[in-house]
């Protein structure tokens, strides 16, 4: 293939602002970018409220937001499966082609490996911050997320009551019917 | 559709005299109750020990054993599902058409009231005791747990020798070899 | 267990009057009887129209509308599984406990001999017009089908606008894009 | 939502003219299009020879090669499910929110009107030779086929020996062996 | 590794002299051979009879009568998978490593060719008749098909009640009902 | 069936002594012994670390070590199920037929008491050392894990990177991309 091609996952449960600067970081080393959206089947949870379709949809208008040319990146779902040996050949059988891929995340570092595709441990920005937990932390508790993600998530939360569902997966459950 | 039709969804691992209450206080509301028995596909654990089809002999001889009208109610296993965003969909498709939920669980009151379906929170009665945690919680130990659960399942936990189940699944593994 | 109990297993795609015919006649020999909806993950199909709710609240009408006592069977969809060893494991896991299995199908016949539960061969009535097949060739054709099925079948099938459904599946696909 | 946002599905088996031409057409009426790329977990059979990821990247490149405008379309894949009831909410929960469907299918046709979405039959564009199986014909007997693909969609071919590979599985097998 | 070890894969329904005349001749290229048995998940049908133990065992009995060195091959079942982009991962998670694949089927030829695996046509021992087709034609036929299996297997088939089953299987299903 | 044939599971995570010594001990009692290797789609965790085929081969390589003769087992991959009640069924389908099971653990037992198959307690050698958690809390400690397998197994771990592998799974992932 002629384009130097990577493969950057991320949960993205939200969208945030840490999110937008490793994509910028690893444009720069790039000329593709496909960006997976992990365990996109996953929604409706404390850790994962949102699904696969809301995240594809808040990660775009953020990339156009922050003016990345949509011509450099690939935005697709990736669902889990229950088999990590098996894991490398799912993600290649639903990407364009790539030849590196960018996680901090030891499993899949170890899995490309033994795949023989070389792996890069991302940059970190303000890590205490801008992580999914502290984002989904102050969600729960009304507590300024707002200036953790970019203004198009704001937006886009807003469509989906994306806070009334957080705060209302949170409740005790008061009967044990279910 | 005619007649109002509700759905009730339970666990029933067992059934205990709580279930017959709740189902008795909602058949005073809708013209049907579908009662969804839940997570069908799961047994032999300590918090979920009998069978799908299990608790459908011991819901039905309990209703009967109330007087309760037969015509007036559909009892069904709904498996479960990974993927909550589909799940008010699956059970959808598994049941006769239903207007309202009756659901003390906070994710499944989210769930179907993002697909427009409204929900009721049942009432409880004597939580302490009529709950399936204490009801198992007792059968481990052979501690009075017949008072809590109607007649007709005591009946059939002994036909399927369903305490000698629940404290067998409770032994300590002596061997790691499975 | 005390009562003698059956299964029955049919696809009811959609429930006729042959089904009526054979259940009556089947709970001549046992005290209960359970009634399995078979394929009940299937829908939308020209073999297999109706789901699984849909077949149940059919059958459920139908048998109410016969005077069939409802205290004396139970109606409960099995979903198809890829694997025909373990079919008869999987019916067992959602059904109550049965004696006898009551079908026509000879694997179905194999496959419970082979688990040492006996099976009976159940009478035909009027098999050339009293078949799923010819129902839903009627239903494709507006031709004549209701005499066929129970009047709360027709009911059911109007609410749901089951015949059509069943046109529109028939339609030829006139673009490839899907 | 802000944006009128359509959903149009394809297998693009592979990516061909006409499918440029529906899409051109289809983004004169609305603001954003999700495009799915159906059934795509499979490959490497006859009508289905490339995998998701493949027909992902041919169909990036031939909408760059056409100039449309790449902030106003999403493509994702689309993996198949075994039940038709459940395939509308499967859709959804994987694709941003959308507001009208495109298709001449009429099984999708009908499953979105069920689910209240409705939909539009796409136009026809020289549907004798823009049609998959036309051009799969034409690769199999090396006849022709660049013709009816952009050619962006040629050079991904054969940087991935996809005319090799599908008449490779043309091959009839010699041994019963596997 | 140090050995040379070859995968071998054939359904085996039923294991006959042509699969023992393969094997003899491979085993003179590798110095261990893994035998997968497909589609081991299927059973009780015409094309499939026997399950993915049963054919275990008549390979292992046959391989032991003609006298082969039980220290040199591998016998596993190997279940199918929907999704043929992913099974060369699927078969080399559950196989000892091998670097060799004997099979003449042009699918499984082309998958482990893009897998960077290389492949050999297997040798043809009398095509005709030792073929699995042609073995189960006249076991439906009682057609003197003991004399393409190996005596082993014929004492397995006896065990299993293996010809009454294909040929119940062979029926003529006369209801409906299921 | 003439031979007695027992079945032995384990998840042999990795193999070490204690298998070996095991499997002696029950060849006394058997004629022929089907050891499955227990939850054979997992690896790459901390606590199933090896893939179904590599424990195969390290099960096999040890065995020969042993001395043991290999015409009296058989080694087979045994993939975990969603559903207890269903795992006896389909460990019964991927397995010649066996009259006894071997297990120390007290679901396994139950399960196979239901389906009125008869288990035996096997016998338990140095279980401080010989376990598999010990083993793998030594490899991830550079501990002196190397005595408590057997030498063939040291070299197919070798052959494989085990160790690296076991120590990479245990890293802190430091960022959560992924």
């Amino acid at each position: 293939m002629n384009e130097k091609r990577g493969l950057l996952i991320g949960r993205m449960q939200p969208v945030h602002k840490g999110h937008i600067s490793v994509i910028q970081e690893t444009l720069k080393e790039v000329d593709e970018l496909v960006i997976g959206i992990g365990s996109a089947e996953k929604s409706h949870t404390l850790s994962n409220p949102f699904t696969g379709g809301e995240r594809i949809l808040m990660l775009t208008k953020a990339l156009r937001e922050y003016n990345i040319d949509p011509s450099r990146y690939y935005i697709l779902p990736l669902e889990d499966i229950a088999c990590n040996s098996l894991w490398v050949g799912h993600v290649t059988m639903l990407t364009p082609p790539f030849c590196r891929v960018y996680s901090g995340n030891s499993l899949v570092q170890q899995l490309f490996q033994e795949a023989n595709i070389p792996y890069t441990q991302p940059p970190l920005f303000n890590r205490t911050e801008y992580s999914g937990t502290e984002v989904r932390r102050r969600m729960l508790n009304n507590d300024n997320w707002e200036k953790l993600v970019p203004n198009s998530v704001i937006k886009v939360l807003k469509e989906i009551n994306g806070i009334q569902r957080i705060q209302k997966l949170n409740q005790k459950e008061i009967s044990e019917l279910v």
